[in-house]
């Protein structure tokens, strides 16, 4: 594609030579002469002078001379539209496999795309645009909205509803039994689990990774949430729109997440707990109970992560901290610890 | 359902409209007239009131005068009966899909339920009334026993045996190679894994849980035992009978777990463990050594959940705590780290 | 087997009846006459003494009269390779399976096993020998090199590279997008994910673990190394040669380990950090920074090891400590915290 119709996709303005032609997209390091790379801010003007990136996304106002430039108010936003236009995204054929197994009584909107070994049950919609790969499983009375990608053995259990332009990465199941007993002599009976998920439009889901469904009524994901790979939430779970969370998080059952809160990786939070929006969890950190709008919160348990920076490291002197204790219990004599000992 | 019918077959006494229409359950807050609801404790007499269940399961003797009931010595157990009475659950068509390969040397019970894209490999045997979802995967001589129900893209490697009424939640994987290797001259050479997993009676394992095979003999999960979604279980672990474990719980090699063990949310062990009977260990906590039985335990590593509490929330006072240390060195005069510098 | 052509194929030296049947591997507890057990050091004497089995790798030098031996350098290494001599390992049939879907570009070595429900899209190449269980999906030009095994259900996204002899268990995803987000106005907007995994040869990957392919160019997996269960590799990670890693691992994105480092059980990095080579990280160790090779770091953040072992015992005192500082601060009167209060 010559620059000049790139940024004229883009809608944004060029700088330099609009013939030049871009067939890939980089990073500044290793990108070649077809190649689109991008400059998220000016601070690394000297990657993006070193790089041989036939064209750069840039921030407006960049001095580049010699260079040319797409020059952008969100660089890194028009540079991720661009890449899309350059890279084609993996897709399935159209039509449906013969080697898939769809139920008659499933509604199926137009080019939906279905590959071989999926199994559609009874009473399944799936709307306009949707793409299941290989080996997914809708279960009765699941609903997938238009313009989805479910990849390979994505599982969808019965009852379950997914939004418009929903991701779903490969091996994630939504909606299985939440983990929910009654423990009576010795036994522990499990409670049926006959609630659902719901997963609202636009959320993309990871590889691997869980959403169990309620034990009476909804497991929510909110509408523009991004969840990453092997990520566990519990059954009655509500994470609101926006939110972000790396992988191996773990939510507890009941546990009512606000808006736009991100939780780093390895984090958590126990079960029944209400976290407030915006809330930001740091890597490994772990919510033990209610956390107000806005906090930013690291540590097991979790508390202000500016306070946690500062009493890890103390932690790493505690050694230390204790011999200078028992050095002044000793000057003083007989007191602290050996008191009377 | 009438809630005559529905007393007498849970056999608990009625007070209130006998012919009161039942056709569904929900929680207290969004019960409609034709649901069930249940109360756990007179605790919550306020919600109970407040609720428009149709009627409710209440522990013998709760008052609440003009309300339907049914009066139960254990309300959360009969409220879980009363569950699966009103909502059937999900199931599979009788019989075995033609879009499923069974090995013709494979031995089936009566009325076991096989889906489409279903492998089961020579030489298995599969109880009566199990039911094996879509993608479900048995290898060589595995054997499943009756009333189990295997979730889509199960997998239960070769010579691994599960025990009868066994839930196996979409995704598990079940028998493949523990993590064992010998190092030698920088090449970690494969100690092959030929022991097997063996699952007793009445256990449920969750999404994308893995459980390994044994280096030479068995991984035994007891039976009663549940696990919670993406639980990692080593080689050689042995769990003893009515443990509960919930999300992301990890327990290395070779460790051995007692009877009605509970590890919280991402708790965890190390190798060559041995946890007693009745220990608790708390969301995050990591075992590093052996724990008497009946021990609640916390922190990383972990040691009494009571003393971790306390000293979890010092730890969140460890700046002020320096400052106070620091002040009274110098009250005292070159004594302290400053000693001599 | 008759201990002496054991003894020839594994080129050790014999003791003992040569004549001795061996047609199994045990540990030494449960060792019956038939089996072949093995004695890593001379520190497991008693046990070996006690042990039924018919035969035992011991290391050279190893004194017990009367007992058949295999005497060896590296006795349990000599052990692996006797395992996969008694116990032969799970395979496939030869050939594909009619109910597999192969597209016609791809380009098969020889003695390739594929077995039902594989889907192989276009343009991939798959090397001499290797063998795809059932369920199996590789993605538009992915490559799999010879004699490697890919367990059930496991995915190679569209693109992706395994070299030889790559082992891959069940359920794990190789490929799925990377968690890469540019956010604007309030919307998580997708930066495309359109590079690619490449994993070298021997190299292990575990059940149900994910690797994410990389924003624009390679997610690597270095020669030799073995990843266990439910690991999660982030974008455009770097793992070297020979690295070990075990459950629950997860690795930020961008982040660059050097050769042989090892990560414990439920250990992490964040993203953007670089290991060097042979680092340790203990077990729910986590990475805030770069560490030097050669380190052997525990903790959140993870520092010294050796530091947070002291570190962790005083922890456990921290309500005694703040104790004694209260009296030390009593006795000197009006000082401390309660100074002007």
């Amino acid at each position: 594609m010559k620059l000049q119709e790139l940024s004229e996709r883009l809608g944004v303005e060029l700088s330099g030579n609009s013939g030049q032609d871009i067939t890939g997209v980089a990073s500044l390091e290793s990108a070649g002469v077809g190649d689109l790379g991008f400059l998220d801010s000016a601070k690394n003007l000297d990657a993006a002078e070193k790089s041989d990136a036939g064209a750069l996304v840039v921030p407006i106002g960049t001095d580049l001379p010699g260079r040319n430039l797409l020059l952008a108010d969100e660089p890194k936003l028009v540079f991720a539209r661009a890449v899309r236009l350059l890279v084609p995204a993996d897709t399935l054929p159209t039509g449906i496999s013969d080697k898939a197994v769809v139920s008659s009584t499933a509604k199926l909107g137009a080019d939906v795309r279905i590959g071989p070994f999926v199994m559609v049950e009874e009473d399944v919609e799936i709307g306009e645009g949707t793409s299941l790969y290989p080996g997914v499983y809708l279960g009765k009375g699941s609903r997938v909205g238009s313009a989805c990608v479910l990849y390979p053995h994505v599982v969808v259990m019965n009852g379950c509803m997914l939004g418009n332009r929903v991701i779903v990465h490969a091996g994630a199941v939504i909606g299985a039994d939440g983990f929910g007993y009654v423990t009576s002599k010795g036994v522990h009976h499990k409670l049926p689990q006959v609630g659902r998920v719901v997963i609202e439009d636009d959320v993309e889901i990871g590889a691997n990774t869980t959403i169990d469904r309620a034990a009476l009524e909804t497991t929510l994901i909110g509408r523009g949430t991004k969840l990453d790979n092997l990520v566990q939430i519990g059954h009655n779970v509500q994470v609101g729109e926006g939110c972000l969370m790396a992988g191996h998080v773990g939510i507890g059952g009941s546990t009512r997440i606000g808006r736009y809160v991100v939780f780093a990786g390895q984090a958590g939070s126990a079960d029944h707990v209400t976290v407030g929006d915006g809330v930001i969890v740091g890597g490994r950190g772990a919510l033990a109970r209610d956390v107000p709008a806005g906090s930013i919160v690291s540590g097991t348990p979790a508390f202000s992560h500016r306070e946690w920076v500062k009493a890890s490291l103390v932690f790493q002197r505690l050694p230390e901290m204790e011999r200078r204790l028992r050095r002044l219990e000793k000057e003083l004599g007989g007191t602290g610890e050996n008191k009377g000992s």
